[in-house]
């Protein structure tokens, strides 16, 4: 089986760390330096330099977006079903680019990093972010790559975000963008369940103001509560329903505070696994850079028509109908300002019961519709 | 305008406490006895016994359904919009009672009283309760208030389990069952809520076991964490988005965790509110005592025809459009299950943008459905 998937993979990868010395100035007014980037690439950059998709990855992902590594191999990329020869994304024909965020825990660096100026973790005072920050950070790889426009970009949840903030901050550097299960801003609810994931680690007394590092702990607790809330918020209700139910791990109630109905351990288990991987000051930034996001802002009550105004590339926008997340509304909220500004774009509700995680799942219908309008972009590559 | 509420209240109301010296088994298989219970009672019992209506408390609620304590004129009854004279549960003609819940924080026995038999608070020993015992407990005040069967049992949200549940364990005890904005069954997302609830206060290291009490504090941070994450399920997405949108408290963002946006600065203010008056390991109980109520669950495959073929008294259904708690789908699966049982049912779906919350507002939909029913009640009152 694990021999299976594997050779439907894209196969063996490895990533690759790039050190940045220039400042970066960011939103905030702060600045960061001496900063790496590890990326990840699949597929064959053509000599013109025209056939790179940047993937950009949601919240708990990295730049490891397909294959496996040879020292690790039930190390999947997250997109693997996705991206690699023959597969929607193809990498026979494309030159695909996985980064990961800066800020984030899976090498790039962020709060558990080392300061060079303070010869320590950053801790709390690494600076906060913006999803405008990460797309000028992935600039510096394609500057790097010296690739000049980039074929597409792609994203799904958080990746959606900055697929579409790239589409304002660099409208001439990309010819494509696909943005899935996505939003140009948060909600009120969104922002309230961030919050309460980001109150359960900030309350956490082993989060030690950030800088927990020092005391050789994590805040385990904090992150398992804010992951087992983020987790319900991935799946739909439909799918829980169907999927555990009100399914017992015993035949009787067990009048305790024991894990009694299977959602209960499915939860704890999730949520245990994640502590175990994913850096908690990680999780507050990314929450807050969630939260910020929001490029009608700067316009007159938040117009979005006028906020979308700059864009030029081409679009093909995804969403979900079970995903409560960032429901379809999201998503035609954007499609309709994009059609206001006579702008072109392709847009599909997938009929799906797996709710906002359905942008990760493979459905027929979805990978149809990518490798159709994959393939389109292919034959427009020069 | 304080006095203009107080004036359309019921006015100013006592309470009275009532002791148990006899045990009271329960479903867990455990029994407590030397229990108090709290009630209220509005209005005049007619002669013959027979113009009582039970209102049953939600989560947060006590037995101070209506008017207001001379000592206390802030403190009005949680339903007061509902019950009164010539409200839709018109005290003029009905006399209305209220009971705060066996294991809750407001007078009646809970974790925080103290045991007769140890001397000190219950904490952590104090018995899972579930919906059944609830009832169980408010029987013993109808027995002890003399009231031989009810006109009608009302109750939103868990109090509309507990009307659900006296219509299947006494059911010749009453003539009418009102259940608002409930459900037969917990859904899996809705045990995953109330999980994370629980493993935020559980998680807390002042939670001490449950005996915090002894160390003279509270485990203040995961109980207001689980207010937070229930009062958004409380309302609904609209209502959030049109209170409070993305709404800033200063100009610019500020980068900093601090409460920024408006619906963060609301979130934690009613945590703060909630942990100072209500109890930990009350609120531990009642989401488990909500988790386990299933009254179809003996029967195959937790067939609620089966379940709800016992019940004979009438009833009335409400559900909301926005509530996502308990949608409108959970009350019309009792509607149907009544039908099947060729049961007298009537039900409306009331259009509000309130969400789960719309059950304490007044709606003038909402309020007349209610008053035409028990009108008529009142008409066959002998």
């Amino acid at each position: 089986m694990q021999e299976n998937i594997l050779s439907l993979s894209y196969g063996k990868v490895t990533s690759q760390t790039l050190l940045f010395s220039e400042k970066l100035l960011l939103q905030s007014g702060k600045y960061i330096e001496n900063y790496e980037l590890v990326i990840e690439t699949y597929g064959k950059l053509n000599y013109n330099k025209t056939n790179a998709i940047l993937i950009c990855h949601a919240l708990n992902a990295s730049h490891h977006v397909a294959g496996f590594y040879t020292d690790d191999l039930k190390n999947i990329g997250w997109w693997d079903n996705m991206v690699g020869p023959n597969k929607p994304i193809d990498t026979n024909k494309f030159f695909v680019i996985g980064i990961n965020n800066l800020g984030s825990c899976f090498g790039s660096t962020g709060p558990k990093s080392i300061n060079s100026l303070s010869g320590k973790e950053y801790g709390a005072n690494f600076p906060f972010l913006t999803v405008e920050d990460w797309v000028n950070a992935q600039k510096k790889v394609l500057d790097y790559l010296q690739i000049e426009k980039l074929a597409a970009i792609i994203g799904g949840s958080l990746g959606g975000m900055q697929a579409l903030s790239w589409s304002l901050q660099y409208p001439d550097k990309l010819d494509n963008c696909i943005i899935i299960a996505s939003t140009s801003k948060l909600s009120a609810q969104n922002i309230a369940f961030n919050e309460v994931a980001r109150q359960a680690i900030l309350t956490d007394p082993k989060y030690h103001l950030g800088n927990y590092y020092e005391y050789n702990t994590i805040p385990e607790h904090g992150l398992k509560l804010a992951r087992m809330l983020g987790h319900i918020t991935y799946l739909s209700n439909e799918d829980m329903a169907s999927k555990f139910g009100r399914e017992l791990k015993f035949d009787q109630y067990q009048y305790s505070f024991e894990a009694e109905f299977e959602i209960e351990s499915y939860l704890r288990h999730q949520a245990k696994k994640f502590s175990q991987y994913f850096d908690a000051n990680t999780y507050l930034l990314i929450t807050k850079a969630l939260d910020y996001f929001d490029p009608a802002k700067k316009y007159g009550q938040g117009d979005l028509n006028q906020g979308l105004a700059g864009v030029m590339c081409k679009f093909l926008i995804i969403s979900f109908t079970t995903d409560w997340r960032f429901p379809s509304s999201c998503s035609i909220e954007i499609v309709k300002s994009l059609i206001h500004n006579k702008k072109s774009v392709s847009y599909a509700n997938i009929n799906t019961p797996h709710g906002h995680d359905a942008f990760l799942l493979e459905n027929i219908h979805y990978h149809k519709i990518m490798a159709n309008y994959i393939n389109h972009i292919f034959k427009e590559v020069k």
